[in-house]
C-alpha cells in the first residue's frame, strides 16, 4: 500500500487513494467495472488495429478508423498516466512487464506523427489481453494445477531431447527428398524441403508441395505414420511425470492415514510418551502400565 | 405417470393411455417400433433436405422431393399433436428442450407458405437426432462415466485459460505473420493472419495460404511444432484429473476393503483385548467366549 | 492332429502328412521357409496388381503383368488345393475366414476369362497378408495386452456416444456453413458442407474448400480449435478404463501380498482353522490354545 | 586413457595429451569451447549447402558458397586427423558410429574433384548434428527417463501390430476408393490411392486428391474420424505400460516402508509377544524390558 494512504494530507492524496483502488483493485465494484471497461476498451482497439488491415473495410473508413484509434490511444494514455501518478513506485510501474507494454501500445501513434506507418505497431496493445488473467484469477486456477507445471517442468529437458531429434530427423529427410523429388517437382531448394518435412511429420498438410515420385511419396507415407505414431512419445513423457506426481501424493495420503489408524494416540501417564499399538497394556517406552 | 392413467374414465382415456405407452414408452415391443420408425423419419427427411441442396439431384426431382418434405412435415405435425394431447402436463413438454425442437422442425416448412425460402430452416430437425440418445439408453453409459465427467469439469477452467493463451498466441503470430508476408503473399489483412495461425497450430493446415517468405517459413515451422508438442497440455490436464479420480476411488477402495478385512473393535468381556477377526468366536488373547 | 496322422496307412497317407507339417506348421524350418515364402508371393501378387493400375507401367508391360498375375493365381491355387487335400475337416477350412480369403484371391483370375475385367477383384488378395499375424504369432502379443483390450471394450459405448455427438455437431454445422458461405464460395450442397466440417474437426484440412465470408472463416476457428482440444475426450475416455484396470491389478497385487502378511498360516491343532492374528494365543474359533 | 598418457615420453606425447583433453574432454574450459565452436562450424557448414540450394542465392554467391564448403570440409578433415592422431585406438575410432560420419561428412567434397556434382552428398554432414547430444549431454537426461524407455520397448510390438494393421487398412480402403473414384477424379493408379489414403488416416491432408464422388466423400469421412479416434490406440498402448512401470515402482515404495514402519518381530523373553514398535525398550503386553 502507497505511504500516502495511512496518512492522506491532501484532497489530491485523497484522489490518488481512491484512483489507486479503482485501477489496482479488482474487489470493489468500481474496481471491477474499470477492468471490464478497459478489457472492453483493448478488444475494440484491437478489432480497430484488425479492420484497418482489411482492404474493403479501409477503403470506405479509413478515416473513421484512424480517428478510433487515436481515442483508444488517449484513453490508454491517459490510464497510463494516471496509473504512474497514483503507485507509491511508479518506476516500478514503468519498469514492469505489464508497464512495458502499456508503454509500447501508446508509443507507436505518437510516432506516426513523426515516422508514416509506425502506427502498424499498435498491433502490440493485444498484449495488454494478458490482463485479462489477473482480472478474472485465472492464474489461480493454473497455480492450483501445481501437479501439471511440476510435470511440465520435469519433462521439460526430454521434450527438448524429442523436439531436437524430430528436427535432426526433419533436416535429414528434408535433404533426402530435395534429392529424391528436385526443383522440377516443387522441391526448389533444402529449406524448403525441410519446410515440407515439417509439414508433413506434424500432420499439417498443406498441400502446396506434394512428392511426385513413387520414392518421395513412399518415404512421404513413412513419414506420415511417424508423425502419427510419436505423437504418442510428447504425450507419455508427460503421462510418466503426472503418474508420478499423483502417485507421490497418494502415497503421502496413505502414508498419513496408516499413521493416524495404526498406532494410537493413548498418552502414557508416567513419561507422556504417545503413539502404542492398539492393543497394548504397557508402554513401550517406560513399561509403565497404561490406561490405569 | 398422466392422472387419466390410474382412473381411465372414457374410451379417449384408454386411447390416450395406449398412445402415451406407445409414443413415451421404450419397453414395449409397439414403444420400440415406434421409436425406431421416427429415428428413420428424422433421418429420411434429413436426407431430403440435404438432397434438396444438392443441384443434380434438385433440377431432375425438386417436386418430388418438395412432396417428401410435406410428408415428413405432416407425419412431426401429427406426432408433435399427439404428443401434447396425451401428455398430462402439455405446457411442460412444449417449453421442453426437445419440445421446442419438435416445433422447430415443422414451423419452417409451413412458414415456407408465407415466406419463399424459409422451407430450408428445415435442417434444424437434424437436432430431433438427439432423441437417439433416449430411444437407446445411451446416456446411461455415459453418465456411468461420472469420472470422466468430474475429470473434465475440474479442468474446465485450465482447458479455458490453455484455449485464451492458444488464442493470445494466434492473435500475436498472426499480427507478426501479415507484417512478415504481406497481402503480396495472400496474408491480405490480420483476421486472414490469425485464420491461418489458427489453421496451422491445431494441425489442420488447408493450404490456402502458404508463407513464401523464409522468415513466415520459419516462424510457420516453429508453430507447426508448438501445434503439435501442445497437445499433451490439454491431455495432461484432463490426465491428472482422471488420475486424481481414479487414484481416489482406488483409495476409497482399498479403505473400505481394510475396514472389512481388519480385525474389529470388538472387546472381549473377559480380559479386554480388541482387535479380533470379524468371524472370531473367541478372544484370541484369553480364549474366552466373545459376544455372551 | 488328421486321422492319418495316427495310422499312416499308405504311401498318400504319409505324403499328405508331410505337407500338412509344412503348411500349417510354423515350427519346423520347411513350414517356416513355406511360411515366409507364401507371403513373399502374396506381397508380389499385390505389388503386380498394383503396378498394372500405373498408366505409365501397364502401358509397357500389360503382358508381362497379365502373366505374372497368371503365375501367382496358379502358385495360390495349387496351394489351395493341397490345403483342402491334406486337412482333415476340408469343409472346416473352405468355410473359414482365412479358407474364404483364399477362394476370393483366385476367383477374380479365372472369371476374368469369361466376363472382361474382372480380374481387378483380385486386390482383395491383399487381405492374404492378414497370415502374417499367425506366421510371426504377433497375435499372441495382442492378446498379452489384455488390459487395453478390455479398456477399449469398456469404453466402447462411450467412445460410439462421443463419435454420435461428433457426427451430430458436424452435420449441424455444416448445414449451418451452407447457409453461411453458399454455392459461391464452394459450398455448393448440405452434404459436401458437412464433407468441409468432418475435414476441418478431425484436422485433416484438405484445403479444397475454405471459406471466404469472416462468419465462415470465424466459425471455422472454433471449429478447428474444437476439434484439436476435443482429441483429450477419447484419449481420456480409454484413460480411464486402463487407470482403472491397472488399479484393480494394482489393488490385486496388494490384497494378495497383504493376504499373505497379516493373518498367519499358523493351524489350530483343536479345530484345524487357520488364519489366526500373529500375536493370537487362542484360536479365534475353537477358543483352544494355540502353539502347544 | 591412451598409454602415452600414463608416462609421455617425448613432447609429442605431451601435445597428444592436450589435443586429447580439448578434442574429447568436455569438462575443461578449452574443451567445451572446442565443442561449441565445432557445433557451429557443422550448422554454418549445414546452412551453406541449404543456401547452395536455393537459386536466387547460388546464382550470385555460387563461387563465395563453393569457396566456404572448401574451407569447411579442410577444418573437419584436419578435426578429423587430429582425432585419430590422438585417440589411442585409432581403428575404433574411424569405425565407430561417429568416425564414420566424421569420415561420411568430408568424403564428398573431395569426390566432386573426380565426380561432378557428388559435393551435394556432403548433406551427410548434418549427422554430426548428433554430437550435440554428447556435448550437452542431453542422453543422461532421456536415460534417467528409463520408465519411458521401459515403457515404449515394452510397447514395441503391440505398436508394431497396430501399424501393420493400419497399413493393411489402408492398402485395402485404398484399393477402394480406386474403384470408387477412378483416374478421371485424380486417383490415377492404387499405389496413389493408398498415398491418399494415407494421408487421410494421418490427418495430414494435403489436398492434391480430394474425392468427387458421394460414396468417396463417404468412405473419406469414415476414414477421418477413425484416424482421428485410433490416435487413442497407440497413446493407450504407450499409458497402459506407463502405469504398469509406475504402479509397480509405487507398489515397491509402499513395500519398503511398510517394511521399515510396520511392528517387528523381536519376541520378548518373558511373554513371548512379538510384534514391538522398533524403538520399543518394554513389552507392550507384559511391560518386561525387551532386549536384555
Amino acid at each position: 500500500m502507497p505511504s500516502y494512504f495511512d496518512n492522506p494530507k491532501s484532497k489530491l492524496d485523497l484522489f490518488r487513494q481512491q484512483v489507486y483502488i479503482i485501477i489496482y483493485g479488482v474487489n470493489t465494484p468500481a474496481g471491477k467495472a474499470f477492468d471490464v471497461g478497459l478489457l472492453i476498451a483493448i478488444l475494440l482497439s484491437v478489432f480497430t488495429i484488425m479492420a484497418e488491415t482489411i482492404e474493403g473495410i479501409d477503403l470506405y473508413y479509413h478515416s473513421e478508423l484512424i480517428i478510433l484509434e487515436w481515442i483508444f490511444t488517449i484513453i490508454f494514455s491517459l490510464e497510463y498516466a494516471l496509473r504512474i501518478f497514483v503507485s507509491k513506485k511508479p518506476l516500478k510501474y514503468i519498469f514492469s512487464f505489464y508497464g512495458i507494454i502499456d508503454l509500447l501500445s501508446i508509443m507507436p501513434m505518437f510516432l506516426s506523427l513523426f515516422i508514416k506507418g509506425s502506427h502498424i505497431l499498435s498491433s502490440l496493445r493485444i498484449l495488454r489481453l494478458l490482463r485479462l488473467f489477473r482480472v478474472f484469477r485465472l492464474m489461480e486456477f493454473m497455480q492450483e494445477s501445481s501437479k501439471l507445471k511440476v510435470a511440465l517442468m520435469a519433462s521439460r529437458a526430454k521434450i527438448f531431447v524429442f523436439l531436437y531429434t524430430v528436427l535432426i530427423i526433419a533436416i535429414l529427410i528434408g535433404t533426402l527428398m530435395y534429392y529424391i523429388e528436385g526443383p522440377a517437382n516443387g522441391f526448389t531448394s533444402i529449406p524448403k524441403s525441410v519446410f515440407y518435412t515439417i509439414v508433413t511429420l506434424t500432420t499439417v498438410g498443406y498441400g502446396d508441395m506434394v512428392p511426385a515420385t513413387a520414392l518421395g511419396q513412399f518415404l512421404s507415407m513413412v513419414l506420415m505414420v511417424t508423425g502419427y505414431g510419436i505423437i504418442a512419445v510428447p504425450t507419455g513423457i508427460v503421462g510418466v511425470e503426472i503418474a508420478k506426481e499423483v502417485g507421490k501424493s497418494l502415497n503421502e495420503q496413505q502414508r498419513k492415514e496408516k499413521d493416524s489408524n495404526t498406532l494410537n494416540g493413548t498418552v502414557c501417564a508416567h513419561c507422556n510418551v504417545e503413539g502404542h499399538r492398539n492393543d497394548a497394556e504397557y508402554c513401550y517406552h517406560c513399561g509403565h502400565q497404561l490406561n490405569i
